[in-house]
């Protein structure tokens, strides 16, 4: 697996940081932002240290990952607009937001029910 | 095809409003978006008339696709940061806003020059 010691996301992958998780498989990772913009906004990121998302090979993989989770947002927040962002300034390591819209109602630091919402609905 | 008469994304498919095009196959279309924000801003959308992106079924083909265009923008700008937006709120036909940084440099009113930028980098 591509490391980056410095990297706060591998850290998060290889469980030194603790995060919400809500998917997980062999190639990618995908937790609660810490900072939402809306109830239940997940970081989908690849396992191994790409910098940019346009670097990650499984690409089609990828965005099915991203649309399963939408779809899970969706149902777990009676939300019909979601939106994702790809930027890639803050952290150098491959990541693309999913997020319900930014009018959803719901409390977006409540974590742990916002991720187990999600899952109950992967 | 599934289209909606009232949708002006349906009628840049059909060719009956003009725009800066820089691909096209069966499935899906990209186009200069009219208000860039960086040069070469371009919207990718599916020929289908869907509400969202994550209706289109093609999901992993559509993705690759966004990819290839974000690879060709930063050879043609020279910008290594693109970045990739999905809102939906505007138009309601599926839509993939993917643009270089807007710190790029360049005159982003400048669609027939910034689109033929980037089909000479597909």
């Amino acid at each position: 697996m591509k490391i980056n010691n410095e990297c706060i996301f591998c850290k998060i992958i290889n469980k030194e940081i603790p995060a919400d998780i809500v998917y997980e498989d062999t190639d990618f990772l995908a937790f609660l932002d810490i900072n939402p913009r809306s109830p239940g906004h997940v970081q989908v990121i690849p396992k191994d240290h790409y910098r940019f998302v346009w670097d990650v090979p499984k690409a089609g993989q990828y965005f099915e990952l991203v649309k399963k989770i939408a779809g899970a947002q969706k149902k777990a927040f009676k939300q019909e607009i979601i939106q994702g962002r790809i930027e890639g300034k803050d952290v150098h390591h491959a990541h693309f937001w999913v997020y319900p819209d930014p009018e959803t109602l719901g409390d977006k630091k409540d974590f742990k029910i916002n991720a187990q919402k999600i899952i109950d609905n992967l």
